[in-house]
C-alpha cells in the first residue's frame, strides 16, 4: 500500500486475518501503519525508485491517499505492476475536474460546475455564479483533503478571487453551485477485477468547519428507495469507472430528496470507519479482498445503528496522556469501540475514531451524545458535561462496571 | 509476549486498535506473529537473555504460552520485569497437580485425582482406579497441550503404565476419575490488576480425538443459573489465584448438571476465538487491556448464537493453494469471518479458524453444518458434500452473491 497513515494501518489490521501481511511506503518510520507492520519501504511517494521498491514482488499495489503522480503510475503500470485501483479510474479521485466531466457524461446527478484552467476563464467567474444564485464553492482540481482546497464564496467576486488564487499556485480550480441541502451521506460500495460488486448501508456524515466528525449508519429516516438509489448510483459510478477496491461516493441530499454527488474517493474512507464494528465486513478486509480478487464480503449492518466519531486533536494536547485518558473513556463507557493511530497529537488532526453500536434505532440520539462526549474526552481530556474522573469513588464504580459492593460480592 | 503463534498474532491485531504495539519473542523470524508484527526478538523462551531483550522496556510482560520455566520467570520478576499473569497465578497453568491441589483447597468441584510423583505412588494407581469406576484419564502434570501429554487409560493396569511412563519421562502424572459427561463447557473471563473481573457467555466446546473442533457461544440450552454458576466460579478462581489477562476454565457438564473444573489456561484461549467476531470485546483486545490495567470492556455476545469452527490441517496438505481455497469459501459463504495464521499445513495443525453468527438461536444446526463444510474446504481443498467449486457457471453466480443477470442489471 503506497502511503502509511491511518487507513494502511487499519489495512494490515484487516490484512493479519485474511493470512496476510501489509507492505507500505512511508514518508517516515513512525508513520501510523509502519509502526505496526513488519514490512514497512520508507520513501517518497512522489520517487519512482521508492515506489518502484514498495512494488517488487506485491501480488498487487494499492493506495491510503490519491496524491500518487499520474506520470508516475503509468511508470509502474508499464513495468507491468497491477495497481488497484488502476490509473485510468484513480485520475477521477485524484482531479475534481476530471472527476466531475466524466461524472456529466454519465448523466450523474451534480451540482452545476465550471472548470477554470486558465486566466482567460476567469471571466466567466461572475456570470456562473450569478446564474447559480451568487454564493458558490470553489475547489482546487487536485491535492485538497479533508476541507483543504476547498472554499465558499458569498459572491461572485470572491469565487473569482478564489478560483484565480488556485491558477496562481498552478493548479486548476472547479467552481460550483452551492447546492442547499438537507445533509450530506455517503454511499460506499467495492468493486473486484472480477467485476461483483458490493454495497454497504448508506450512511449519513456530519461535518463541522468541512472535516468529518460524526458518521450515523445507516443514515437515520433514509427512505428505502433513496438508499437503494445511492447504492445503485455508487455501483454504477465504479463499474463505469472501471474502480477497483472500495469507492466512497460522497453526496448531497436537497431539501426536494435529490441526491447529487459531491466527491469521490477509492479507497477506504472515513464514512466508513463504522463498519469495522458495526458491519459483517469492515471497509478495510472489503478492499483487501476486492484488489486482491477474492469474492466480495457481506456488507450487512450488525446493530440496528452504529454511530462513529472522529477524534480532533484539541487546540491544546492535554498534559494528561492519551493512554490516561483512554482509561478514563473505557471505565465510563465499557462497550465503546476504539481505534487509535499511534499519531502525534495536533490541532484538528484525526488521531482516532470511536464505534457505539446501538440496540435500537431510537437510540441515536443518545449513542450520538454519548459519541460525542467520547471523542471530546479522548481529544481535550475534560468531559464537557463536567464529570471529573478523578473522583476516586466514582472511578472505581465506573472501573467495575458495578457497584463496588456487589463487585466484591460477586468476585468473593 | 512471550510467544508468537496465533495467539500473540491475534494479540498484535488488537493491540493496533488500542493505539499499541505487540513485542513478540518468536522462535523463529517466520512465526505466525512474527509475520505481523514490526517488533520482533528472535530467541528461546527459555534462555534468560533472550526473555530479558524481549521484556526490555516493556510496560508488561504475557504469554501466548504456559511453557516459560518458572526458575526463568523469577529471574525476570527479580530484575523488576512486570508479569501477567504473574509467576504465582501462571504456575496453576503451568502444572496440572499445583492445579488440582489448589482447586481443592478451594473447595472448587473437580474429577477426583491421584498424584503420582514418584515410583511409591504408582501403588496406589490401582486402588484409586478401582475407586472411581475403573476408567481413568492420565496427564503430565506439565507440558502436554492439545490434548498431548492427556491419555485415557481402560483399566487400572493401563493407568499404572501410563504414569509410569511419564514418571520414566521426568514429569509427575495425575491420575483422575473419568467422567461420564454430557459435554464440555469454557467459562472464559478476564481479571485486571485492579480487580475488576469480566465474563463473557458460557461456550460449549466440542472436541474431537482430543482437539477442540467447535466452539458453540453461548452454549446451547445452559439453563441460567448454571451458565451464572461457572461464571462465578471462574471469575472466583482468577480472584483467588491473582490471575491477571485471560482467564479459561474447561468445565465437564455431568449427565446431572453438575460442572467439574477440567482444565486452567492463563491468557487468549481457543474456547474464545468466537469473541473476535461475536462479542463486543474480543477476548484478545480483553487480554491487553487486562494486562496493562485498563478498564475492561463490555463482554455481551453481538449474535443470538457465534460458532467457531477450528481449521486443522489435513493428512495431505492439497495441491490448491490455501489462497484459491478461500477465494471459493468467499464464494460460497460471503458472510463467513475467516481468521489465518500464516503457518505451515501440517495434519492435525490449527492453521486458522472461521466464525459464523446466526441470527437466531434456532440457526444452531444449520450453523454448525456450515461450519463444519467450511472448515473441512479450507483444510482438506474439497467440500465434503460433493460440490465442485470449479463448476465455472456456478461460481460465478455464487462470487457475485447474486444470479448473473440481477447482477448485471444492477450494475447497469
Amino acid at each position: 500500500m503506497i502511503g502509511a497513515g491511518q487507513l494502511a494501518r487499519m489495512t494490515h489490521q484487516a490484512a493479519i486475518g485474511l493470512g496476510q501481511s501489509l507492505r507500505v511506503l512511508a514518508e517516515t518510520a513512525d508513520d501510523p501503519a509502519a509502526q505496526v507492520s513488519p514490512d514497512v519501504v520508507v520513501g517518497s511517494y512522489r520517487d519512482l525508485a521508492d515506489l518502484r521498491r514498495a512494488a517488487a514482488g506485491a501480488a498487487v499495489v494499492t493506495f491510503d491517499h490519491e496524491h500518487v503522480p499520474a506520470e508516475l503510475l503509468a511508470r509502474l503500470a508499464a513495468d507491468g505492476v497491477t495497481l488497484a485501483p488502476p490509473p485510468a479510474a484513480l485520475r477521477h479521485a485524484q482531479d475534481k475536474l476530471v472527476m466531475r466531466r466524466r461524472l456529466g457524461r454519465l448523466g450523474a446527478p451534480m451540482p452545476r460546475f465550471l472548470a477554470v484552467e486558465s486566466p482567460a476563464d476567469l471571466d466567466a467567474v461572475s456570470g456562473f455564479a450569478d446564474e447559480v444564485g451568487g454564493q458558490t464553492v470553489v475547489k482546487a482540481a487536485r491535492g485538497g483533503y479533508d476541507g483543504r482546497g476547498v472554499v465558499m464564496a458569498a459572491d461572485p467576486a470572491e469565487a473569482r478571487a478564489h478560483a484565480a488564487r488556485y491558477l496562481a499556485g498552478g493548479v486548476a480550480a472547479v467552481v460550483e453551485q452551492r447546492v442547499v441541502m438537507r445533509r450530506e451521506l455517503a454511499a460506499l460500495v467495492a468493486r473486484s477485477p472480477f467485476g461483483q460488486g458490493s454495497s454497504w448501508p448508506v450512511a449519513q456524515t456530519v461535518q463541522r468547519d468541512g472535516i468529518c466528525v460524526q458518521v450515523l449508519a445507516p443514515a437515520p429516516d433514509l427512505p428505502a428507495a433513496r438508499a437503494e438509489q445511492a447504492q445503485r448510483l455508487a455501483l454504477r459510478i465504479a463499474a463505469e469507472l472501471g474502480v477497483v477496491g472500495v469507492l466512497a461516493v460522497e453526496l448531497f441530499e436537497t431539501l426536494d430528496g435529490e441526491l447529487l454527488v459531491n466527491e469521490l474517493a477509492m479507497r477506504p474512507h472515513n464514512s466508513g470507519h463504522w463498519t469495522m464494528d458495526g458491519a459483517a465486513t469492515s471497509q478495510f478486509e472489503q478492499h483487501l479482498r476486492a484488489v486482491l480478487d477474492y469474492p466480495l464480503g457481506a456488507t450487512g449492518a450488525i446493530a440496528p445503528v452504529t454511530v462513529m466519531a472522529n477524534v480532533l486533536g484539541a487546540a491544546q494536547t492535554p498534559t494528561m496522556s492519551i493512554d490516561e485518558r483512554l482509561h478514563h473513556l473505557f471505565a465510563r463507557m465499557p462497550e465503546i469501540r476504539v481505534h487509535l493511530y499511534g499519531k502525534t497529537e495536533r490541532p484538528g488532526r484525526k488521531i482516532g475514531h470511536l464505534n457505539l453500536l446501538g440496540t435500537d434505532s431510537g437510540d441515536l440520539a443518545d449513542l450520538r451524545a454519548r459519541a460525542e462526549l467520547a471523542a471530546h474526552w479522548v481529544a481535550h481530556g475534560r468531559w464537557s458535561d463536567g464529570y471529573d474522573p478523578h473522583r476516586a469513588g466514582d472511578v472505581e464504580q465506573r472501573r467495575s462496571g458495578r457497584p463496588a459492593d456487589e463487585q466484591k460480592e460477586w468476585q468473593s
